[in-house]
C-alpha cells in the first residue's frame, strides 16, 4: 500500500498532526511526518514533494496556519492528491489559514478540510487510498459503523436521561 | 478506470459544473452529470451514492450553493473521496456555501475547492484517479507542463511590452 | 399537546440543550431528547423525523456545530416545523454553524434562532404550539410579565445604586 | 384558518415580500401586507401586533435590511411565533441585516430564515399553520413532491445532455 | 446643565456601564443609570424616551449586545441624541451589537461608539453637551491636555528604558 | 445657530455628502464643504478643525472610505462633537470604513453613523445643535411626523394592493 | 539606481500592475514585469528571485489574487524587500488574497499595500529605493507637494460650490 | 547605518513591540522607541516623523490597535517607508487593526505586516536598511540560514519520532 506524507509548517501543529496520525494508526496505513515549512525550507519541501511518487506515496497531508501556503507549495510540485489542514493561529479565528489554504487558482487544487481538521485529514488520505485497496476500504466501513454504534449509544443512553 | 459522479444542488450552478466537464473532457475521465438536492431529493442522492462505488465510480464531486449540504450529505453515505465545490449565491459571496462545505466535523470528511472551483474539482478527481492510473498520470503531468508552457509565454510577451 | 423532537448532533451540544430542556420543563411541554448525527446517523435522523409528525410531535429542534447540516436535514423529512440551534465550536465564534443553518434555498426552511440559543428554541417551540393550546399561550404571556417584572426589579435597583 | 400578517420595513423591500405572498397565495392561506417601520412608525407596529392574535393572526413575517430590528421588535409584543426576514442592502451583503434578526437576546426569539429568503418565510408560515389545519398540510406536503418531481425531470435531462 | 440619560439592556452590560458612569463623574455630569430592554420592557424604555427632553435630559446612551436594537429602539422615540454602545458578547466577538447599532435606516441615526466604547460615550455624551456649557467644555480640554501628559510622562520613560 | 463643518477625504464621496448637505438644507442649517485629506493635507485639516469651534461650528462631519482615518484626525484636534460616515469603496463592501471609523480608542470618540449614511449623520448633527436651539428642534420633530405620515401612506396604499 | 522587479501570479493582474507602472514612469524608475505564478511556475519564480540582488533589483513587487502566495514564495528566497498587492477576484471582495498576503508567519516578512493597491506599491518601492537616492527622493516629496495642491484646488471650488 | 524609528500608539503594545527590539538588537540595529499616539499626541507623533529623515532614521516601525491611524499618520508626515504592526485588542481579533492599517489610499502607502507581528515588521526595516549595507546584508542571510537549520532539526527529531 502507498504511504501517507505528512508535513506540518511548523512543530507548534503537532497537536493537530497528532490526531491525524493517530487516525492513521487505527486504519493501520503507514505514513512519515516532517517538518517543512513553504517559507523557510521551500528547498526541502520541494525535494521531498517532487520525489514523493517515486518514494511510494499516495497521498501528502499538509498543515499550517496564518498564511497558510504550504499544501498549496506541495500541490505545485507534484501531480499526488494534497489535502491541506488550515490551522488556526493567535489571530483571526482560523479564518487566515483556511482562505489561505482553500481558495487555491486554477490549476493546482487542494483538498480542503475544516480548520485543525487532523482527523479529517487522515481519513480523506485513506478513502482515497483505499480505492485500490479493498481491505482499507473495508476497515473505513467497519470504522463508520462503529462511529453510528457509539452515536446510538450515546443517544440511547441521553434519550433516557433528559427526556420527559 | 473508476468514473466521476457529478451532482449539482440546482441546474442554476451548471455553468460552474460545465467547467468541471470540460476539464474532464480533456483528461479523458468519464462522469455522469447529476441534479441532486440535498433537501429537495434526498432519497434519490442518497441511492445514486450508496451505490456509487458498486457502480463503478472512484469519486463523486459535489456542487452547492447557501447552506451547501450536498457535499457533506453525499459524504455521509460512501467511503468515496467527496470533493465539495461552494458555490457563491447571490449574497454573502459565497461564504456561506465555503463554511458549509469545509467545516465537516470529525468522521465524515470532504474534500473542499475553492469558491466556484469546477475545474480544481475535476482535476483533482484527476490526480485522485491516477494513483492507479499511469496513463492518466501522465496526462496530468503534460497538462500542468502545457499550463507551464502558457504562463511562461506570457511572461515573455508581457515581459517585454511593459518592462523599461 | 403534541410533543417537541429535540436532536442534537452531538452530545458536546448538551450544555445548550439543557438550557432548551429545562425552558421546556418551565412551560410543562412534553419532549424527547435524541443524539442524531446528520453525517454519521443519517438513517436514523431521517426514520426519527418521516414519522415525527405521526409519533406526536408538533415541532423539532435540531442544534449542531462547524458545517451544521442537521437541521436542514430534519427539515428535508418533515413538514413540520424545524428550529436551527447553530452551535458555536472551537474556530470561527459560530459564524460557520449559523451560515449553514440558516442560508437554506429555497423550498425547505429552517427556523433559526441565535448562536447557542438553547433557551429561545424552546421558547420558539412553545410559541408555535401554543397556537393551538390557549393554556401554553397563557403561560407564555405570564413568563413574558415575569421576565418584564425582573427586569424592572434590577432596573430600581441599579437605577438607585447607579445614578448621580 | 388563522392569517399571516406580513410586516416589510420599507416598500423598497417589496421584490422580497412579492415571493412571500406568491407562495402564501399558491398555498392557499389568507394574509395582509403592511409597511411599518420599527423607528418611523413604532406605534403602528406595536398596536398591529399587540392586537394581531386577536384578529386571528397565527404567524408575522417581518422583513426588514441593515440594523433590521423589525421583526425583533414585533417579537417583543406578541407570543404569536414571528419569522424574520433579512433583507441584503447596499452595503456589507446582508451581514448585518442577518445578525441583527437572528442574534435575538434570551427570551424573545426571531425564527430567522436566509437573506432575502421571502418564499421560505412564507413556507415556513404554512408549515406552522398547518399544525392544526390537515388540509394545508396535505398541500405542503404535495408541493414538496412537486418540487422533488421538478428537480428529477432537471436531473434526467440535465444527466443525459451533460453525462460522457 | 443637562442630564445624561444612560440605558442598559441587561445588567450584564454593567461592567461597561461602569467606565461610562466614571467618565461622567470625572467630568461633573448628572446621569442617571436605567436597565431597560428594547424586547423585555419596551414600553418602559419607550415611556422613559418620550419624556426625557422635558424630564432635562440632553443625551441619552444606551449599551446592548448581539442583536442590539435598544440605541435604534430609543432613537426612534426623542429627538435627542443617542448614543450607542455595541456590547460584546459570547459570540461573534460584538461584531452583530456592531452592525446592529451602527446600521441604522435613514431617518433615525444612532452615534455609535466602538465595542464595548463606555468611557468614549460619556466623552461624546460630554463634548455634546459642552456645546452650550463653557465650563464642561473647558473641563474637557482640560482633560485632552492630562491624557497628552500621561502619553508623553509614559513616551518619556519607555523611550529611556527600550531604546538602544 | 452655529455651522456644521463638512469634511470629506476625498471628492469621489460628493454623492455621499450631497445627500449630507440636502438634508442640512430641509433643516434651513448653514454649513461649509471642504475637502481635506488625513494624509495628503493633514495641516490644513488640522488648522481647520482647531479654530473651528472660534468660526462658529457647533458640529464637524467627516466622510472617508477605506482605512478611514479622517474622522478620528479631525477628532483628535477639537473637542467639538465630531460624526464620522463610513464611506464603500472597491473592496471588502465598507467594512474597512466602518471599522477604521468607528473602533476608537478611549479618549477620542467618534460618533459613527451607518455606511455611507449621509442623511443620517446630518440629522445627528442636526439633533445636536437642536439641544440649544428650539426652531429646530421643532423643525426635526416635523420632518420625523412627515416621514412618518409617508410611511403611513406608503402602508395604505400597499397594503390594499397587496393583501389577500 | 536599483531597478524593481514586478511579478504577477496571472495576466488577468495587469490592470492593476498598470497603475504601478505608471506611478514608477512618473519617478522615473526602472523596472521590469514578469507573470510567474506560485503555483505554474514556482522554479522560474524562485529562479528570478533568487538571483534578483546580483541582477541589480532593489525591491521586488509581487500581485496575486485568490490563495494569494506568491508575495510569500518570493520573499521565501530574497533578502530583498517584497511587497504584497493583495487582488481582488470573484469572489469573498479581496479578503482570502489580503489574509493570505499579510499574515506571514514569523521570519519571512511581506510588505503589504491595501487590496488592488498598485500605485502604492509602487511609490513604498519608491520610498524604500529613496533610501539612498536622494533625487528621488526629492521627487517623492515634490509629488506629495503636488498632490497636497490637487486636493486644495478641489477644496477650493467644492468648498465654493457646495458650502451655504 | 540608519536608526529605525519604533512608535507604538499605547504602552499596552509593549509585549509586541519587545519581539521588534529584539530582533533589532539581534540584527545589531539601533533604533529608539516611542510611545506618540495618533489621537492623544498627534502633533508629537507628526514633529518627531517631520524631523526623522534629517535625524538620521531610515524606517519608521508604527504598532497600534483598533482603529489604527498611527501608521497612516505617520506615513502622511514623511516619505521614509513606514511599516504598520497591527495589535489584536479586546474585539474583533485584530481585523479593526489590519484594515485601518492596511487599506491605506493610493499617495500612502504602510508596509503592513501581519496581526502581532512585532518581529516581521523588524526584519522588514532590517530588509529596508540591508540594500545599503552588505554586512546587514549578510547578517540577514545568516539568521535565514540558521532557521533552516531550525527547521531542518526539528524536522529530523519528529520525523523520527512520529514516522510509522
Amino acid at each position: 500500500m502507498k504511504k501517507v506524507g505528512i508535513i506540518m509548517g511548523s512543530d507548534s501543529d503537532l497537536p493537530i498532526i497528532k490526531k491525524c496520525t493517530d487516525m492513521l494508526d487505527s486504519l493501520e496505513i503507514e505514513y512519515t511526518v516532517h517538518v517543512y515549512s513553504a517559507h523557510r525550507t521551500p528547498e526541502q519541501a520541494a525535494a521531498f514533494t517532487k520525489s514523493a511518487k517515486a518514494d511510494g506515496y499516495g497521498v501528502i497531508i499538509a498543515a499550517a496556519g496564518m498564511a497558510a501556503h504550504l499544501a498549496g507549495a506541495i500541490a505545485a510540485n507534484t501531480t499526488l492528491p494534497v489535502i491541506g489542514i488550515p490551522c488556526k493561529s493567535a489571530a483571526l479565528d482560523g479564518m487566515d489559514a483556511l482562505l489561505s489554504t482553500v481558495m487555491m487558482p486554477s490549476g493546482i487544487p487542494v483538498a480542503t478540510v475544516a480548520i485543525n481538521g487532523g482527523a479529517n485529514a487522515a481519513l480523506l488520505a485513506a478513502q482515497i487510498l483505499a480505492l485500490s485497496d479493498e481491505a482499507l476500504s473495508n476497515r473505513l466501513v467497519e470504522m463508520r459503523e462503529e462511529n453510528t454504534r457509539k452515536v446510538l449509544e450515546k443517544d440511547e443512553k441521553i434519550c433516557k436521561e433528559f427526556s420527559k
